[in-house]
């Protein structure tokens, strides 16, 4: 019996199986390598290359492998971009999951964890953001995500799977053991280009507006490592497999940490000069986010132990100082 | 220049077309022919049989045509069927309407009309029910249909599209001309399946429920006749063109009607008995659904002129009296 993680050549999906595979699963994992690397998959995974959207591969697999359950991160996550390309985002993770489900249902396939995100929230006057927030997204993006989690919804009602939809906040870091870490093309995430410009990669990290309404006016938000992430996916599945009922939990370290505290932290750990350049706001941009993840906590039994951001930035600062130009070596 | 009509096979989008050829439209029909009927083809119509999901498909007939706006009806529709099936309604519904705004966007048509539903809005407390009511559908086609409105408004943030929802409360009636009419299977509207035991070919109608807080203890809904709510989509369709901005409205009467009071109706009108039989309470129903249409009449300038139940039942009875078998004679 294998655990199938969709997208697990990417930056989230490489560190699923790997500790998956730490644990003693078998796992087995697609990807259609357009964002994923190659270089980021485990040795030992079972790998098939091809796009969750293309149905009859998808059976391809569930005929050649006993799957029993699903992890599923195989989608596009850039803000922006779905923006500017909304139906890219509703193909990939919209009707992308429809195909994972129906071939769910056709091999009766009852469990799936999959990544949903802190953009299903929109902007949020109460921190923390509980579960019991209202959803209303404010990008494409977030949008997707949150079709996904109703899509879900029906099928349990309609044929009885079960699911946990995980809503990230700002994932971070990099495996502690330095095997695979966080390489995107384009890279949004802002310790990665706050590293890259530690390493003179890029001229300077912008710093978009310093006029929030926060201690330093800089946006704060959520950072979790990416480790702690991951554990919480592992203990879902065992939950769904153990009978729990389907939900969805944030996934936070519930600390806030401002975009120049980031970068002072950054300075520390690397002992480099980070060139530093202010910028307009970016339109949709929240002030703050935070997570209140004390149900994950308490329903999943979940220990974030990674949680102070110089752990954090440490992990993926020896991930990236070593791995300069990301998989591309 | 025409206007494509899909879904123009099937009852609500055949009476679109004959209304749209009667103002001098010209129209392009596509139609799978899995709920719709060949013969509620109006003949003038440019007829190309196939499915809103197949690209090439739609490529191809965007390719012929000169499509200079979309009235899309092309979906699935029967609630209990949306419970149990609920990827069939994800495919059809939501990545149909997907593939349609990909060609929209690769061919640069601008302006689609399309049918929302009343389930958007799911169990509500208010009464008559405005487009300001919270969104929270409380079965699957409703999501889905709601799925389709959150798709175009983030598609006209990307690239420019504009449309007019059109959430829709019980449609009823046929073409007072009497080409064509309503003939589902199965048959799950009130008001055919009243006549359907008029007419000796179901042994009674089954009234689901008699212990509601209504005045007779049935459900109350608003009917609307099939040709006053497709006056609103031409007028829609209009308003888009002159450059009115994207937008959503209810249509119905505005009025409620008991399960009891059609079926009184339906007495008086065909001069005939019917049998009726009480059953439970089905699971979902509110007890009360009526709309308010005011936005669409401001808005729109939509003057609905067949509001008497007598009208929509005559008309319905004009229909089902001379083809008792529906399209199948």
């Amino acid at each position: 019996m294998s655990i199938l993680v969709l997208g697990g050549a990417g930056y989230i999906g490489s560190h699923a199986v790997y500790q998956l595979i730490d644990q003693g699963y078998d796992v087995v994992v697609i990807d259609n390598l357009q964002t994923g690397h190659r270089d980021a998959l485990h040795p030992n995974a079972h790998f098939y290359e091809g796009d969750i959207r293309n149905r009859e591969f998808m059976r391809s697999v569930f005929e050649k492998e006993t799957i029993e359950g699903i992890i599923h991160f195989a989608a596009n996550s850039l803000v922006g971009e779905s923006m500017v390309e909304p139906l890219k985002y509703y193909d990939n993770n919209v009707f992308g999951t429809q195909v994972v489900l129906e071939t769910m249902k056709e091999f009766g396939v009852k469990n799936i964890v999959f990544s949903s995100t802190a953009a299903v929230y929109g902007e949020q006057k109460v921190m923390p953001i509980t579960e019991e927030a209202d959803t209303r997204p404010a990008n494409t993006y977030g949008e997707t995500k949150l079709a996904m989690e109703k899509m879900m919804a029906w099928c349990e009602k309609g044929f009885g799977i079960h699911y946990a939809a995980l809503r990230y906040f700002n994932v971070a870091g990099a495996r502690s053991g330095g095997e695979i870490g966080e390489d995107h093309n384009p890279e949004t995430h802002l310790i990665p280009v706050i590293l890259e410009a530690a390493l003179g990669k890029r001229p300077a990290i912008t710093v978009f507006g310093e006029d929030y309404e926060t201690e330093d006016g800089t946006c704060v938000r959520d950072y979790i490592h990416v480790e702690d992430l991951i554990d919480a996916h592992i203990l879902a599945l065992k939950y769904l497999q153990n009978g729990g009922e389907s939900n969805y939990f944030n996934l936070g370290s519930s600390l806030g940490f401002s975009v120049k505290e980031m970068i002072e932290t950054a300075k520390a750990v690397t002992g480099l000069e980070i060139p530093v350049q202010m910028g307009e706001r970016r339109s949709g941009d929240p002030s703050t986010l935070i997570a209140s993840s004390e149900k994950a906590k308490q329903v999943l039994g979940w220990i974030p132990s990674r949680t102070s951001i110089e752990q954090i930035i440490k992990d993926a600062w020896n991930w990236h100082k070593h791995h300069p130009n990301g998989y591309q070596n």
